[in-house]
Parts: C-alpha cells; sequence; structure tokens
C-alpha cells in the first residue's frame, strides 16, 4: 500500500511538472496554420464571441481601438462571397467567418492595430481547437469593396480582412518558419 | 493512512482537472499589456531567441515571410534610441528590444506580415512573465529613418517598430477592451 501511494505521488508530480513546464501559449502559436478545409461541425457563437474578444484585446496605437468586428454565420452571405472574392472559396465549407474591420477616422494606420486582432483571432481559434486563416482584402481596392457591398460595411469603415473558421478536416500541419539567419545582434 | 492517500489523489486530480480545463493561451491574450517600466533583471539571449522564433511562426501573405528581427542588447545602442526616439523613452531601463523589419520588396504589404509577428512577439514575452511594448516606427518616415541609421539597415529594409523587453516593474494590469457593440452579426 505504501509503495503504491508512493508511486502515486511520484506519477502526478511529475505529470504536473509536465504540464507547468511546458507554455501552452507558445505551443499554439507554433500549432497555429492557415486551415483551409473544414468538417461540416458546427461553431458556437459562444466559441465565435471568446475569439472575437481575444481580437478585442490586442494592443492599439495611442489605445484608439479602431476597431469593429462582423462575424458572419449566414450561409447564404459566405457562398456569396466565396463566389465573389478570388482568394476565398474555403469560405463554402466554413462554418463561420470574422471580418476585421478598421475605422480609419479614428486611426490612420488602422490596419496595424487590426492585424493584431487578427493574429489575436487566429491563435484564440486554434487555442480552442478550431481553424482559420486570414484572407486579405486591405490593401486591395477590388476585395474591399466586394465585401464592403456584400456586408453593407457603412464609410468611413474598411475591411482589414475575412476569416474563414471551422474545425480542421484531415490533418493540418504548421510551417516551420525559423531561420536563423533572419535574427540579427545589435546592429545588422 | 488510506484516508490521507485518497485526500492528496482528490487534491492533485482537482489542480490537474482545473489545470488542463483553463485555456492558457486565451489568459495570455488577456494578460498581455503594453509593459513600460522594467526591472534591472536581465533577459537571456534564450529568452529573446524564443521571442523571437515565435515572431516567426506568424502567418504571411502567399507565404513570402518578408521579415527580418534585430535583437538589441547593447546598453549604448538603446541609450542613443531612447534619447532619439520621441515614444521610446521607456527603452533607457529595458533590458532589450527587438525591432521588427520588413522587406518591401519581398511583399508590398510587409506591414500586415510584421504586425502580425509583432503580436505573437508580445504574447511569447507575456507568457514568459516578460514585459514589452510596441512603439511605432513605420509609417512614420522620421522614426523609420532614425532606427535605420542607429542600427544601420540597409535599404530595402523598413522597420516596423521597436519594441522594449524587461521584466515588469510594479504591478501593471491589462485594460478590458471588450465592447459588446463593436461586435456585429451577419450584417452591419
Amino acid at each position: 500500500m505504501k509503495k503504491n501511494f508512493l508511486m502515486l505521488v511520484s506519477c502526478m508530480f511529475l505529470l504536473n511538472m509536465t504540464l507547468m513546464a511546458q507554455n501552452p501559449t507558445l505551443e499554439t502559436i507554433h500549432q497555429r496554420k492557415s486551415v483551409r478545409s473544414f468538417t461540416d461541425q458546427p461553431v458556437s457563437i459562444e466559441n465565435l464571441t471568446t475569439i472575437v474578444k481575444a481580437g478585442m484585446a490586442a494592443p492599439t496605437g495611442m489605445n484608439r481601438q479602431p476597431w469593429e468586428f462582423l462575424v458572419i454565420q449566414d450561409r447564404e452571405i459566405m457562398t456569396k462571397l466565396s463566389q465573389d472574392l478570388p482568394y476565398a472559396k474555403m469560405l463554402k465549407d466554413a462554418q463561420a467567418a470574422i471580418v476585421v474591420i478598421g475605422n480609419p477616422e479614428k486611426s490612420t494606420y488602422w490596419y496595424l492595430d487590426c492585424s493584431a486582432a487578427t493574429q489575436n483571432i487566429l491563435l484564440a481559434a486554434e487555442s480552442l481547437g478550431l481553424g482559420a486563416v486570414w484572407t486579405l482584402a486591405y490593401p486591395s481596392e477590388e476585395r474591399m469593396n466586394t465585401i464592403t457591398t456584400a456586408l453593407s460595411i457603412p464609410p468611413p469603415y474598411k475591411p482589414l480582412c475575412l476569416i474563414p473558421i471551422g474545425y480542421p478536416k484531415g490533418p493540418q500541419t504548421p510551417k516551420n518558419k525559423w531561420i536563423e539567419a533572419k535574427m540579427h545582434l545589435n546592429k545588422w
């Protein structure tokens, strides 16, 4: 009995150490990949709200928060956009999408703040077991127009990107993009 | 003995459940704050490398990876930049800094990719118990010039931002920026 007890305590101690030694945030950052193929499992509005909340936690210049977020769950709108946009075909099979929208009147560099929000959104999706992909709107005038028309986005707002979201279909692995020579020390 | 054993097992089971029920990535996203005040504890080159690796794990349009990263640990360079840049006074007390640099010849929208990399860097720092802050270079021609000159960054490269890093001094709390009205559903 005493031997079993000691073994069990040791095992659970090791398990805890392993769990705490890992850095789950770094793991999510490195596990994130662009997911373009989705199962038909629905994505709950709770999860989509959690993801948008993560977006709104990004830093913004002078804390101006020059952003809005549009969550799409309507199948008809997603099908139409998948046909009208050149690089968003995967939207046809996605269960939802988030459009990150900037307000140029609040900040002239809204697109930087909105890019940070987009990265938070991609990481939040990954951390929830979901897959997502950044499809570009800004700076393409044509794609921004397609999206603003389809979603009745009023001026002066501009869409930075459209992010299809769903549960990943099939194995999808992240790219290893680490290149040591791209890290410089003190001077170029 | 048996009672103690059962109590210990229950406690460790609960501890494990708690650790696994949390979403540490979302926690990091919401705990991240702009840290502008640092202790004099040095930041190891291992941690700085881990942070730059997180930066290079960001997505880039067409996978062009139009970026370079410059890590500054040299006190003299940091002091000079803290004097020459208008919003980087905290660099004087930072233990290190990372400059995120784009290559406009590789991608015309390098600043979006580099913003995603910057957000990864800020989250990686937070996850390691470090503090950091995005100080803007792009799109200010003047600040970009100050940085490229001080660090001998050659053309066509352009600095997106300079990120002072160190261990946070004093209590620093994140802003709650969640505004429900900024989340739209299906149409504006």
